[in-house]
């Protein structure tokens, strides 16, 4: 079994080429899509799109069916959200952040009115 | 100019070692520490920790800066926010999935209903 920790590390992975995010954003978009659908648009060969694929479905980001001779790709997605659920911490980081900016600014404010006669 | 093709893809790599997400984990928790307080609780070497922290760095996750001879590293959350951004659309998928998985069900249940006198 993959544990928690590993299953990130292979879901950032997977997400650090931007032929691979592409894939994933079109699946998003069209909700599936054959292979040689897939490889199109690329100006990589069939077989360097099949290696990306490969590392997604490692990665448990996509799910491959067959049917006769053609192989229909579709999103997967939980390790996604569990990478946002782990990334989701930044964001409380980041509101905290703004929260103490906006104290600060506040309290300098009340301040520049009390020095006012 | 680093584009955000190229940001993402920094962010991702980043967040693929574990060691280094655990670092941003405490920074989000405890808001900054020390270089030799981060080093602490790992079984690695200071150099190895270093060497994550320029990675780090080099992504735009942390911000180091030098009082004395005490170097203290920060959060910085914006390249964290456009990779979450980017991670978001999956949100989007996921759910229209549920709603697919619901409409289903619905459906079905009204075509039961029917069918019973």
């Amino acid at each position: 079994m993959v544990n928690y920790q590993e299953r990130l590390s292979r879901t950032f992975a997977a997400l650090v080429d931007p032929t691979r995010r592409a894939i994933l954003a079109r699946l998003e978009r069209e909700g599936g899509a054959s292979v040689s659908a897939l490889a199109e648009p690329f100006a990589i060969k069939l077989p360097a799109v099949m290696k990306h694929l490969d590392v997604l479905d490692d990665a448990g980001l996509i799910r491959r069916s067959k049917v006769g001779r053609t192989v229909t790709v579709e999103l997967r997605p939980g390790p996604v959200r569990e990478a946002m659920d782990w990334l989701r911490r930044y964001e409380r980081f980041w509101s905290r952040s703004l929260d103490r900016l906006t104290a600060y600014a506040e309290s300098k404010e009340t301040e520049a009115r009390k020095r006012k006669p």
